[in-house]
Formats: C-alpha cells, sequence, structure tokens
C-alpha cells in the first residue's frame, strides 16, 4: 500500500462518528461531563483561527498550581514530609532538636504538635532544613529524596502520586501550542528537580515560593548559597504577584484546588477574551483523599462557594476521573 | 526538475568552499575574526552530537545583557531618558518638581545635575515616574515612549539602536535549540512591552530589576498596582540570583558588555563542560559610542582587565561589527 492509500483510509476512517477508528481521545482518563466538555470547548475555541476567540500561540499561557492539583497533598503538604525527613536526617548533627520544637516533634513524627506550631514553627524547620548550603547542594538532597521517599500511607514514590488526567491535559495543551508553568505556594527549588520529567515542565517555567539566595566566590568557584531569609511567597494574592514577577502576561487558564489559588483564578479569568478556570475538588476519598472546607492542607472553602458565579469549572474527581494515579512512573 | 534533482544539486553547491553557492553566513554582520570564531566554534561544538561537548537542548540556556550589550545606553541609560520624559508629562500634576531636586534636575534636561543626584537621586525619578498605577497603565505608558521618544543626539526611535550583529546571534543561538534569556539590571516592565518584537524574547524570558507589585481588587476587577518599594536589583552579584530565581539552571553562554555582567559571566561560565562568555567593547565613537573604564553608565574595567585569563571573548565593536544598528526597524 502506497502512502497516499494509507492517508485517504485514516482520514475516511477518521469520519466514523465516535467509531472505534475515530480520532483518540486525547484525555483517556476523563470521563465525559461538564468538567471535560469545559476544558475541551475552551482548547478548541481558543485555538481555532476562524473562532472570534482566536487566541495566538504566544499568549497561550496556562498556569498550573502543584500541590493538590498535579499531585497529593495528604496527609499534609509533601514538602512538609520532606523537611521532617530531612530534620531526621541532619538530627545527629543537632543533638539540641531533640528538646526544641518543632524539631522534636518532626522528629518523633508528632504531626498534630507539629501542625500545633504553625507557621511560624513550619518556617522554622524549612528555614533550618533548606538553607544553609549551596543551591547545588540541595538540588542533590531534592533529587535524592524524591527517588527515595515513601508516601506514608500509600508506601509508594511521591512522583507516583501525580495525577494521571492532569498529565494528559499538561500535554494536551502543549499539543495545542499553550505553554505551561506551574504557579505553588510551594518551593520553587523543591519542585524544579523532578517537574521536568513528572510534568513535562522545564524548571524556567517553575514558580514557587523561595529564599534568598547569595553570591559568594570560594576558593575560586562561584556558588549561591541558600540564606534562611523568605525571598517571595507565591500563595494567595501572591500567586498573580508570581505570575507578574516571571511570566509578565497574564495566563488565560489557571487550575487549581483550594482557596490559596483563589486569586490566581480570579486574575486569570479576568482578561478580556476567552479564559478558563478549573478547581480539581477532591471527592474521592477511596482513590485519594476526600476533603475540602475543613483541610490543613488544601483548604477549598470561598473558591468553591464562588466557582458557579464566577464560571469556573470544579472537577469532581470521583465522577470526573478514570484513574487518579499515573499510570506508569515518570 | 524534480524534487531529488533540486537536493542534490543544493548539496552539491553548498559543497563549493567559500563559494558563492555556499552556505549563506548566519551572522553576516560580523566580520570574520577571534570573536566571531569563538561564538561561531562554541555554537557548532554543543549541538555536534557527535562531539563530546554536546550539550542537549534543554541545556541550552544563552542569558543577555541588554543595556550596551542588546542596544545602545549613552548618552545615559534609555530606561533613565524615559524617567525623565516622564517626569516632564507628570510635571503639571507636581508643581513641587520645579524647585524639588532630582525633579528638577530632570525637568531642564540637567543630566549633570541628574548624575550628582547619585543612586538616591535615581531610585526617588524611578519611584516617582514608576509606581502608583497599575501594571497595565505602566505597559500602556511603556509602549507608547517607544513608539514616540527619540534618542536625543541621533534623533532615531530607541528600538533603531538595537544592535544588529546582536540581533542575528539571537536568532542563530534559537535556531540551534537555545532559548535565550535578557538579563538586565534594567527594569523588567520597561523592556518586556517592546523586547518580543525587537529581540524575539517572550515577556517571560525577561528577567530584570523590578518594584513590588500588590494585588487589589477595584470595582470587582483585579488589578496588580506598582509600589514604590524594591523587589528585586538584577545588577552584579544580583545576575546569578536572578537567573537562579528564575531560571532554575545555569546558562551556558552569557553575554554582557560592563562590570555589572561580571558575575553572570562568571557563574555561566563556571559550570561543567562547555561554555562561552562574551563581552561587547564599546570601540566605535564613529558608529555608536567609545568608552569603558570611565562611563557612568556601562563602565567596563575589571571584566576587561580579567577576560583573557577566564577565556571570555572581547567583541571590539569597531573591528568585529560590519554593521552596528539594526538594518530595518523591527
Amino acid at each position: 500500500m502506497n502512502r497516499t492509500f494509507l492517508r485517504v483510509a485514516a482520514t475516511l476512517l477518521a469520519l466514523v462518528p465516535g467509531g472505534v477508528f475515530a480520532q483518540p481521545d486525547p484525555l483517556p482518563s476523563w470521563r465525559p461531563g461538564p468538567a471535560k466538555s469545559r476544558i475541551v470547548a475552551f482548547v478548541k475555541k481558543v485555538t481555532d483561527d476562524a473562532s472570534p476567540h482566536y487566541v495566538p500561540v504566544s499568549r497561550r499561557i496556562a498556569v498550573f498550581d502543584n500541590d493538590g492539583t498535579l499531585w497529593s497533598e495528604q496527609p499534609a503538604y509533601f514538602q512538609l514530609l520532606f523537611a521532617v525527613d530531612r530534620v531526621k536526617a541532619m538530627a545527629p548533627r543537632h543533638p539540641e532538636w531533640a528538646t526544641t520544637q518543632p524539631f522534636k516533634a518532626a522528629l518523633e513524627g508528632d504531626m498534630k504538635a507539629l501542625a500545633a506550631a504553625g507557621e511560624k514553627g513550619l518556617l522554622e524547620l524549612v528555614m533550618a532544613t533548606h538553607a544553609g548550603m549551596t543551591t547545588e547542594e540541595f538540588e542533590a538532597v531534592v533529587r535524592d529524596w524524591i527517588v527515595h521517599a515513601r508516601h506514608p500511607t500509600l508506601k509508594r514514590p511521591y512522583t507516583e502520586l501525580v495525577f494521571q488526567p492532569m498529565v494528559e491535559l499538561l500535554a494536551w495543551l502543549r499539543a495545542n501550542g499553550f505553554k505551561t508553568f506551574i504557579v505553588s505556594g510551594g518551593g520553587v527549588e523543591f519542585m524544579r528537580p523532578w517537574a521536568e520529567r513528572a510534568y513535562g515542565i522545564p524548571p524556567e517555567q517553575v514558580i514557587g515560593s523561595s529564599i534568598a539566595v547569595a553570591y559568594e566566590v570560594r576558593d575560586g568557584h562561584p556558588v549561591l548559597v541558600r540564606q534562611p531569609r523568605i525571598h517571595f511567597i507565591d500563595d494567595k494574592a501572591g500567586k498573580p504577584a508570581g505570575i507578574h514577577y516571571h511570566i509578565g502576561r497574564r495566563p488565560i487558564a489557571a487550575f487549581g484546588n483550594s482557596d490559596g489559588d483563589f486569586q490566581m483564578l480570579e486574575w486569570a479569568t479576568a482578561g478580556e477574551g476567552e479564559s478558563l478556570g478549573v478547581i480539581v475538588h477532591h471527592t474521592d476519598g477511596a482513590r485519594e483523599f476526600a476533603y475540602d472546607r475543613k483541610s490543613a492542607a488544601g483548604r477549598l472553602d470561598r473558591a468553591l462557594d464562588e466557582a458557579p458565579r464566577r464560571g469556573w469549572a470544579v472537577v469532581d474527581m470521583k465522577r470526573d476521573w478514570k484513574s487518579v494515579y499515573r499510570v506508569s512512573a515518570p
């Protein structure tokens, strides 16, 4: 058979409506429903150059929260579990931690006491475990952890707790000319070492919270040393600010799962022209975790209430997703 | 003639060494010489997958200073000239400026008094003219200025003062799989509105100094309001830090023209594997401006002294560039 024949045959087969030979579904892990329809309709509209809603490639910017949107975030943000593991690894050099909070709680795995230490305690934990080393040293630590650490209850590597439907969506958006960014409250340097392999998102498209770095030349070799000082908090109203500092134009699509993403969705969907706001609602206690208004991690309250009148699509994980976790490890 | 014939013919013609039918020079505005040879050899090495110096596309990051590297910076940084124009435009609403420095100097075009106001005076000028409005309002002001303003002595739009050899280099690097970034001490929001058209560099690949923005909802419409407060200074040791916050991996090529770029070049050329550092030396008083060690804008002293032992190529603009300014307006 020659090529022309194959091309004609393929065209004819694709014409069979809904048939087995029709174009493959680019989002096979999404069940038909309002969320999927909304996403697909948006992408078709902004990429169809005959549509009045057409958006040129340069403006096809899509932003994704990470924790709870691209991977799980229970029983605690994974970066907090990383910090706890770091406290344990570093404890021999810090005998004082055995009797000092929040380190004592971390060493004892006492998540309740850890939660009680509040934001201040969390910050202390982060500064003690994330600062005081070069950026290259920290990256090596994260790379090692992400390979060897296991989720406390699911007993799987964290990168296997990435959501398959979102990985498909990221790839499909990119295939449609979108540039995909992570915009997370989590630490940018905690995400960059594995985000490219897990999500196909390169380091320069990962935006997050960060601590300051200082440039130093040590024995003729330049290094960036991580300082125990906040550089930027990329959460809530910080998300549109972070998008502005980093991307410099307004996204036309934003995906989040908590009130921490409220302003990001508000900002992305307030521009002129077509836009898309999507909230991932954690409704599946059997396959993942079910939580919203009362969760410490990923609290979803105001954004859930306001989604209908703001026109944001709400993904019901239990109903809308055929599978939850990625099918094969990245 | 069929396609195969054409392909064979093209291949044969390309084999004529140095002949009129040879592959066109991708850098036609660069004269043969050590600088051009060095740049071309570097690109060939890192893109040749049979070479031990091969670098995969994802790591082909090239960073460019803007003022003095991609466009001129005399008789003063163009952003300072922009600020002066803004002071003049805003003066009717600020009668007090007629008698207050540094505004008085700006209104009178007294660049000497302006220089005497030092960094503090400059900062006052920037805060008064660059803050107190939304990001969209500021962008509109820059877009208008870049179209209508004219250089004080050359009497041309500033975007015509972009260097043709550098525009060719940017395009050629991108054609070779490089991602090109601006890393400038200048304001990121001053550059983004025109950098894509002038250099082919999208907003998300422009890194610079910035003032803080605050997210506000005004009458149900979200805005980012520019605050009279520094967010980040992307100069000297701030450049490697800015690269780290924004890109998250070390560039393999860096282009600058002043001591403000020293640390950026040092950082980019200190990684493992092949790297390239290039300094543009302003030697052409006839076609552009001749200055180095004693200039207020773009002072080049230490970097010029250390270039040879650090292996950085020095571009002698007078000798190495056939043309200086871009051939046609962007």
